[in-house]
């Protein structure tokens, strides 16, 4: 049996347990890992000692660098991250629907778990624990397959989660991390039909494209965010700034932060130095049309499709004049990603337009495109931000890491 | 272009004239193709022939020629099964919830098209212009892969389709019949990334797995389904014969079939009888375990996990005499495609039980498993039932059909 089959097996023997957990057991698993992740501070901070280590040998970036390490006060943040799930509400066993058909038959739509969760990962060693609390919450099984950049760390996470977990009642398989990070078993992970009911996919858009080509298991992709804010004719110049400047500024590199800028040509030259203003107290590179540069002077790079296709991550925009929100709707249908796109307008018929025409998880009229997170829209948790529309769109909490199941109720009836 | 990239970039080109249309005009479009159908009933009758001509060259045999052969009835029925759709309520727009975040962020979730659907299926015809008129109710454009067996009839039946909703005022490319049955162009289909939103097989598992096995494109597998009745030591032994004879020989073809049946030692010899008479009305082949062949005779086959693990699709049946429920539950986890089971019984726990650890779309107790229909479920229409957990689970009505979308409305909020 291979080393991703055994993975499987393991997990299938522990998902009736985890599936059928109370709320109350579950949650007292997560108060478990919680307080493990807290006493172990010290052990976790060694083991990712190592990882950074090699990290400085192979010359990874600072930035690189301050997204693996671990300190108290992030292992804090963790263990927080797994209080604040034991408040929320239990999605299982949730009766979505019922109803009694004109035979009799009496049936419910039930909230069930999805099963076995496979998680591949890049670098950050903190979504180890969120995603495997996040999954025993909504009665899953998870195998966790982080990046070999923080390996230590993550298996480190993974067997003190699993001795909280089992102390607390529950089988120590319900969260399992992959300790082989060759290219083979992640491609095997993506192949483990039979054993995973879905796989999710956080990082890169490289890594998503992989997954998305090489797994025959359901994929849920997550997080390729190419970002638009389309400032209309009418837009109000100040509330214009404010939007762009934060979805740029504010976090960029995440997914759902701002790569491009649009603009109407009517309020062009008022509009876009206020916006570059902004933009050039963050020192944020800006690559633009030739409009653009006219206006803004020699400072833009030139901007061609590779630019306005980019997810830059980075204190880096693209920015197009356009004609009209026709030309504004038309780009970001080319060029998004599907993700969050914003209009910034006084007119309701634009608004209204631009939210029934664009194509995209989370469409928004005057307002940052960085509220897209599962925090900020209230769910409390979230795995991700499904770019798919198959399943989940948009932020992912608990809900959306759990499946349905009909329950049919008769006395005889037959067709 | 190769002929599938042509395919999706029309497809493309058409989508958003139809996520946008009307619910008046959706159903004037499905009015029309109702009306054409009748108006070409010869037209389609001709066509089809030549189908069934080259089948009988080819020795199909008479049962899949049957399911081939459309007649002036059939094509009636196909008729009233578009003109159906027209009263069920639109999908699309639907506020799933909204709400009002603490910093004034409006949030709707609304619900939208998928965008494009393609559809891998087999013999039957009819299968054209029911998906096709599904996916135009829901939004949607189609691009329909049927079995090369019934080319003509297909193409004949897009062509009709098209005209229809081009003289509705909608885009003829709404619908796309593919042409090529090649499975060159089969395959390219399952890889359309960048134009198909989902594909849906239906059709055999052998389909299925092809897909599921082949796609790059997000899939929604349907319908295998190795269907259990578990007849529990305190059924009624008539309730527990009407519901096995029902499940397995109303329509032994499709997906809800009962395959297997599972019974209860301490009731078996009293209770196999009584259901073995109701089958062998039906001239059903039974193949049994040992205990089963001790109580009904010499005309039960040896059964191994070869049969249990069949779908037989026909007037045969596996069954096996169970220790208890724990070993019914058990042998239908290991053998189940979690489509759809059945517990017979009084017993309040055991029925509890049953529904709670069996991990399928639709789980029964005292009532026939035929009843996994998008009809019976009150759904009005069905585009197949799916096996899987991601999206959908069981039934596919519209609702399956459609995805969401985030509307967000602000006044200048920022993070």
């Amino acid at each position: 049996m291979s080393y991703t089959e055994e993975l499987g097996k393991r997990a299938k023997a522990a998902e009736s347990a985890i599936a059928s957990a109370s709320a109350l057991m579950k949650n007292g698993a997560l108060a478990a890992i919680s307080e493990a992740l807290m006493k172990n501070a010290d052990a976790i901070i060694s083991e990712n000692a190592k990882d950074l280590l090699a990290a400085k040998e192979n010359g990874m970036s600072e930035a690189m660098q301050d997204r693996l390490r671990l300190d108290e006060k992030r292992i804090a943040g963790m263990a927080q991250g797994v209080d604040e799930l034991i408040a929320l509400n239990d999605p299982i066993g949730e009766i979505i629907e019922g109803f009694t058909r004109p035979n009799g038959l009496r049936i419910s739509k039930t909230r069930v778990p999805l099963g076995v969760i496979g998680i591949i990962f890049e670098s950050r060693p903190n979504v180890t624990v969120d995603a495997a609390a996040l999954c025993l919450k909504a009665g899953n099984v998870v195998i966790l397959k982080g990046g070999k950049e923080a390996i230590n760390s993550n298996i480190c996470l993974g067997r003190i989660m699993r001795k909280a977990v089992e102390d607390s009642g529950l089988p120590a398989d319900v969260i399992q991390v992959v300790e082989n990070t060759s290219r083979e078993t992640t491609n095997e992970l993506m192949r483990l039909n039979g054993y995973l009911d879905v796989l999710i996919p956080r990082g890169s858009g490289r890594l998503i494209q992989a997954v998305v080509n090489t797994a025959t298991v359901p994929v849920i992709e997550t997080g390729t965010g190419n970002c638009h804010v389309y400032v209309d004719a009418s837009a109000d110049p100040e509330m214009a700034a404010d939007i762009v400047e934060n979805g740029k500024t504010q976090r960029p590199s995440v997914c759902n932060a701002v790569e491009s800028l649009l603009v109407h040509k009517e309020c062009a030259e008022k509009i876009l130095p206020i916006i570059a203003e902004r933009l050039y107290k963050h020192n944020v590179k800006i690559y633009g049309c030739d409009i653009t540069a006219s206006i803004l002077g020699n400072s833009v790079k030139k901007a061609g499709d590779e630019e306005y296709a980019a997810e830059f991550l980075d204190y880096i925009i693209s920015i197009k004049v356009v004609d009209n929100i026709d030309e504004a709707i038309a780009h970001i249908s080319r060029f998004g990603t599907k993700h969050s796109e914003c209009i910034v307008t006084s007119s309701l018929a634009n608004a209204e337009r631009f939210q029934r025409c664009i194509d995209a998880a989370a469409v928004y009229v005057n307002a940052s495109t960085r509220f897209t997170d599962g925090g900020e829209f209230g769910f409390g948790a979230e795995i991700g931000i499904s770019t798919q529309k198959l399943h989940a769109r948009g932020p992912m909490g608990l809900k959306e890491l759990t499946t349905i199941k009909y329950l049919i109720n008769g006395d005889g009836q037959i067709r």
